[in-house]
């Protein structure tokens, strides 16, 4: 309910994550942190200013936003992003995390896929100052943000 | 885990949604939304200028933060979430919702007790100019706010 994406749009997220074969997507293999048959969580290809590398947790099914969102499918989500959250602390060293989840064009929403972001924060970063700049991150900078995180994935402390 | 809130706090979410029965709160019974034995919902007493009478859900359960959300109530996070987002679109005829979940300070989160904010966009809106803002709303007006979206609680449309 709710959808903005027409019948013909091609989505780049499931592009990225696999799903569809072909089609152009700024996702690369090595953003990908994890993946299981619900949920894939990647590097975000625009860094914000301050808070470079910071992950997003999609459903693999192609849904366009929490309106449609199953509770199945959320609560894996939800406990990624968690997952995720722990990941920032230890491997980025973050000193907060902050999730921002947008939904329609007028919510900031711009990839017509649900995605939730999972952002590292520090001391000063001025996020909401830099949140519409995103400059596009290296690919290669991604894959190191990525295996980074990998090595902490299911770690509690 | 990460917690910043020492062994003195008195958690006004807690005093707030009835688990702590002394202490202040800005949180009066009429902001309240949902109630269910896992989580609670109810109309945030701070507005955010173009977006007043957004929704805060958080655990029944004092947790200070996503990293230490058990997965059960992360799902039923979520999915009241999903809920509080629907009934805005219909009750406040939101245009888009942008959901927000802050841990710990450098995170922006100011109240230790693991919230989201489940926010009503509209076109022009200018959020994160107003983010911080947050003068209190009347506590009629969150009352009026908390009553309508109740009538939408569980809409599909």
């Amino acid at each position: 309910m709710y959808n903005h994406a027409d019948e013909t749009y091609k989505c780049p997220i499931c592009v990225g994550i696999g799903t569809i074969k072909e089609g152009r997507s700024l996702i690369e293999p090595g953003d990908i942190v994890f993946q299981d048959e619900l949920v894939t969580a990647f590097i975000s290809s625009f860094n914000i200013k301050n808070n470079p590398y910071h992950v997003v947790v999609v459903p693999n099914e192609h849904i366009e936003n929490i309106y449609d969102m199953s509770d199945g499918t959320g609560a894996r989500i939800q406990s990624i992003a968690r997952e995720m959250a722990i990941a920032l602390k230890n491997a980025y060293k973050a000193q907060g995390v902050t999730i921002i989840q947008n939904n329609e064009p007028y919510g900031d929403q711009h990839a017509f896929h649900y995605h939730m972001h999972v952002i590292p924060r520090y001391g000063g970063d001025e996020l909401y100052q830099h949140i519409y700049d995103k400059p596009t991150a290296s690919t290669d900078e991604r894959a190191k943000a990525a295996a980074s995180l990998k090595g902490y994935m299911g770690k509690r402390i």
